[in-house]
C-alpha cells in the first residue's frame, strides 16, 4: 500500500507533513516529494506517468494560489488524485480551492478542505481500504476513536459544569 | 463493483443522471437513490450504515445550497464519499461547494466541481480501479478517447482555417 | 425554561461560553453539550430526538467550516433551531455562514451573525418569551440597558469633547 | 396565534406570498403588510412598537439589497424577528443576506436562506409551537409528510429504474 | 458650516476620529455623536429628524457589520448622508460595505471606502463647498498639497536611487 | 443648478438615462456626456478640469467593470463626484463597485448602489439642496410621495386580502 | 510576426475567435489551436516547447473553470504568455480568473479581463510592437479610432439631446 | 532595455522594490517612480505620454484598493502595461485585482498575481526578450535555476526522510 504525496513548494511542508504523518500512522508507505507543475513541468509529467511503476495507488497533490499541480497530474495519470488546497498570503485560500476543484469534465480532482491535510490522508486511506481490508478495520477504529474523543470532551465539560 | 449515488431531491435528477450514466458506461452497478439528510435523516443514517451490506464500495452524494448530505453520510460510513455540489437558484453554487468541501479533520468528502456530474462518476471509477484491474484499462481508454477528441477538434479547426 | 446549547468541538468553547453565560444571566437553564454531527452522528441523532424529553424548548447549535450540526439536528427535531456560525482559520466564516443559513425548504435554521454568540442567546430568550412572560420583562429591561449604555457612551463623548 | 409578515416593497410579493400561505396552512393568523424601513420610517417604527398590541407574537421581515427592515424592527420590538433576505437583480442575494444576518450584539435577527420564504413561515411556526401545543403536532405531521414525500420520490425513481 | 458625525458604537472611535479631525482641520464645526440605529432607535429617529434644526448640513454615519445607521437616517432626513463602512472582525468589511451602499431607489447613501475615514470628511467638505466658497479654496489647496506630497516622495526616491 | 452626468460608454445609456430623467424632474440642468477615462483620457482630463467653468456643481460618473471614470475625474476636480457602478456581463457588478468605492485617502467618490441610477440623481439633488432651498422643498415632497406610495401599496394589499 | 492562440476546448471558440480576428486585423499571423492542459497534456507540453521553432513570439491561452492551460504552458516556455479567463456556467468567471492570475513567483501569466478576448489580442500586439515598429503605428491609429468613436458617440448624444 | 516601474504610493515600496531588484538582476534599466493616478493626475498623464521619449519599452504599475494607475496609463500609452495589484488592509487584495484586470475592450492591462512583484518583473523581461535575444538566454537560465532549486529541495527532503 503506497501513496504519493507531492507538494509544489517546500514552504507547504508544515501543512503537508500532517498528511504524511497520518498516512504512516495507518501503515501506508509514502513517497513524499517536492515537484512543481510550473517550475519542474517535465518532472511533474514524468512522475505522474510513472506512478504505477513505483507502486503508488493514490496521488495526493498540495499547492496554493493558482494551484495547478493536482489538475496537471490528473491529466496524466488515471489513479485517483486528491487535491489539497493550501491557503496562501492572499485570498484566504479561495484561489487555491477554486483552482483545484473546478476541474473540467473527465479529469476529476478529489478536493478536500483548504489546509485539510489530515483529510487528504484519510481520504487516501479510505480509497485504499476499498481494496485492502486491514485498512477498513483501522478506519473503523479511527472513526470510533474520534467518536470517543468527543464523548470524553463532552463528559469533561459536564464534569466541569457541575 | 457497485457505487451508491444518492441525491437530496428529485430536482437534482437532471444533473445527477449524468453521473449514473457514466458509471453504467463503465460497467459499474449503481444504486441510485433519493435520500435527504434533512427530510429523511433516519433513512440517511440507515443507508450510510448499510452501504457495505448492499455491496457498495463508493458513495456519491449530490446536494445543493446548505449541502449536508455528503458530510452527514461521511460521518457514518468509512467508505470514500464523493460530494457533488449542485448549483441552486442563488449564490451560483458557492454555498453548495463550501458546505461540501470544508469538512472538519477526520471526515473528508472528496469534492468535485459544481455540477461536475461526470467527474463524480470518473472519480468513483478511479477509486474502484485501485482494486479492479479491468477498470484501469477502461480508464486508460477513456483518457485516450478524450485526448483523441481534442486532437480531432483541433484537426477540424485546422481544416476549417485553411 | 431550558435551552440546549450544542457545539461541534471543544475548540468552539471560547465563543459559545458567551451564549451560555447570557442565557444564565436571564435565568434560563442550559444543557451545554459537545456533540459533533460528523464525529458522533448517533449521539447527534439521539440528542436531537430526545430534546423534548429533557425539557429543552429551543436548540442552539454552534459549528464552523462545513457547519452541518444545526441543519442535521433541525432535520430531526421540530423545536426551533438557532445556528451560530463559527469563524474558522480560513474563509473568514463565510463557509460556516452559508452552510448554516442556506437550508432547503421545510427545515429552517434561525441563523445569527458569524461568532454572534450573545445574539444566539438573546434570540433563544425572545423565543421563550413568546411563552414565558417573565422573560418579556427581562428583555425589555435588557433593551433599555443597551439603550442607556449608548446614551452614557454618547454623554461621556460629549463631556470629553467639551 | 398571530404572525406579522412585513415586506419592504410590493415587488417582494411573489416570494413573500409563500410565507403567508404556509402560515395560513398551519392555521396561523397573519398580518401581512408592506412597510419600508427607508420609505416609511415612522410607520416602521410605529408598527414595530405596536406588534404586541395587535397580538402578534412573531415578526417576519422580507427585504432585498441593503435589507435593513428586519434589523430596524428588531431594534424596537423584543419579539423574535425573522429575516428573509430577498435576492435582487445584482449580487445574487449576498448583499441582502449579509445586511440581515450580521446584526450587532444584543439585537438578533433569525435569518433564513435567501428567498427561503417557506422556511420563514416554518420557523415562525416552530417558535409559536414552543407555546402552542397544537402547532407541535402539526409540525410533526409536516415533518413526516416531507419524509414521506422523499420516500415516495425515491420509490418512484426505483420503479422507473427497474 | 456644520457636519454631524454619528458612529454606531464607541468601538468605532479610533477610525471615526480621523473623520472629525479632518473636518475640523477645514474649519467645519462637527457634532460628533454615538447613536445606534438598533440600540437607540428613537434617538436615531429624533436625531435624523432634528438635523436641520441644529444647523447640520451634511450627515456622516459610520457603522460595521449589518451597518444600517446611514440607511436608517437617510430614510428620515433629506440632507446628504455619507456612509462610512467600518471593517469588523469577520468578512473583512464586505458586510458593512454592502449594507451601506446597496440602498433602494430613492434613498441614496453616499458610500466611501471601507474604513475610509478621511474620505468621509473630504466628501462632506466637497458637498459644503458647493455652497461655501472658502471651502473651495481650501480643497484646492488640499489637492495641491497631496500632489506636492507625492512629488516630494518621488523626488526623495529619485535621490535615494541615485 | 447644473449637474454633469458622464458615462463611459454608450452601452450604459439605458441605466444612466434614469439618472438624467430624475435630475430633470427636479428642475436641474444636466450636461449629459459620453467620456471614457481609458479611450478619451485627454477629454476626461479636460472635462473634469472645466467643470466649474461650465457651471456644473456636482459630477456623476457611471462606468462598469474596472470602473475608473469617477476616480480619475475625482483626482482632477474638487467638486463632489458621485460614482454609479454599472453591472456588466461578468462578476455581477462587484468589480465595478469595488473599483469605484475603494478610493485612496483624500480623493473620495460618493458611491451609490450597483445600477442605482435614480439614487445617483437624488444624491446630487441632496447635495445641491445644501445650497438651493427650492430643492429642499422638492426633496421633502419626493420623500413624502415615496412614503405615500408605500402606504397606498399597503392599503391596496389590505383591500385585496380582505 | 506570429502569435499562438490556444483554447482548451472548442466550446471556447465563440469568445476566442474575437482574439484571432483582432490579431489578423493588425496583420499578425496566428496559429490557432485547440489544446487541453488536462486532456492532451503531452501535446500541451510539446506545443509549448516548440513555440519558438514555429516562429511564435507570444502565446495566448484561453480556458475556463480551473483554467490551468496558461499556467502550464508558462511553466515550459519563456515567451510571454497571455491568459484569457473564460466565464463558465458557474462562479461567473471568478474561478477562471483566479486560476489564471494567481501564478507563483517566477512564472507570470499576463492576465486580461474575464472573456476579454479583444484585449488578449491587443496586449499581444503591444508586446510585438516593442520589436516591430509598424505595429506601433497601427496601435496608435487604433487608440485614436477608439478615441474618435467615443467622440462620435458623444456628439451623436449631444445631437439627440438638443 | 528600459522598464518604467511606477507605484501609486511610497507605502507600496516594500512590495515593489522586489520588482525593481529582479529587473536589475536581469540587467534591465529601471525608471522607478512614485506617481499617483489620483493625487498627481497631470504627472501621471505626462509620464505615460512621455514613456517612449525616455526610452521605456514596458510599463509596470503597482497600486492597491481602487487601483486605477495601470488602467489610466494604459489609456494613454500604447506600450504594454503590466498591472501589479497590491493587497491593502481590507478586502484581501480582491478590490485591487478586479480594479486592475477588468479593463474594457481595447485597453488591456497585463495583470499578475496580487503582490506578485517578481512576476511583474519577469513578465516585463519576457516582453523585452521578444526583441532582445540576450534576455531570452537569461530567461532560460532563470527557468533552469528555478527547476534546479526544486530538484535540490526535493533531494534534500529525500535525504532527510531516509
Amino acid at each position: 500500500m503506497k501513496v504519493s504525496v507531492v507538494m509544489g513548494s517546500k514552504s507547504d511542508r508544515e501543512v503537508v507533513q500532517k498528511t504524511v504523518n497520518k498516512l504512516k500512522e495507518f501503515g501506508v508507505e509514502v513517497d513524499f516529494r517536492i515537484i512543481s507543475a510550473h517550475r519542474t513541468p517535465q518532472l511533474a509529467h514524468d512522475y505522474a506517468k510513472g506512478l504505477e511503476d513505483i507502486g503508488s495507488e493514490v496521488l495526493i497533490c498540495a499547492a496554493g494560489k493558482a494551484a495547478h499541480l493536482a489538475g496537471v497530474m490528473a491529466g496524466i495519470t488515471t489513479l485517483p488524485v486528491i487535491g489539497l488546497p493550501i491557503k496562501s498570503s492572499t485570498m484566504d485560500g479561495l484561489d487555491s480551492l477554486l483552482s483545484v476543484v473546478q476541474m473540467p469534465s473527465g479529469i476529476p480532482v478529489a478536493t478536500v478542505a483548504i489546509n485539510g491535510a489530515e483529510n487528504a490522508a484519510i481520504l487516501a486511506i479510505q480509497i485504499l481500504a476499498v481494496k485492502y481490508d486491514e485498512l477498513k478495520v483501522k478506519l473503523k477504529d479511527y472513526k470510533k476513536s474520534m467518536n470517543d474523543k468527543i464523548l470524553e470532551d463532552d463528559l469533561s465539560l459536564q464534569g466541569e459544569l457541575k
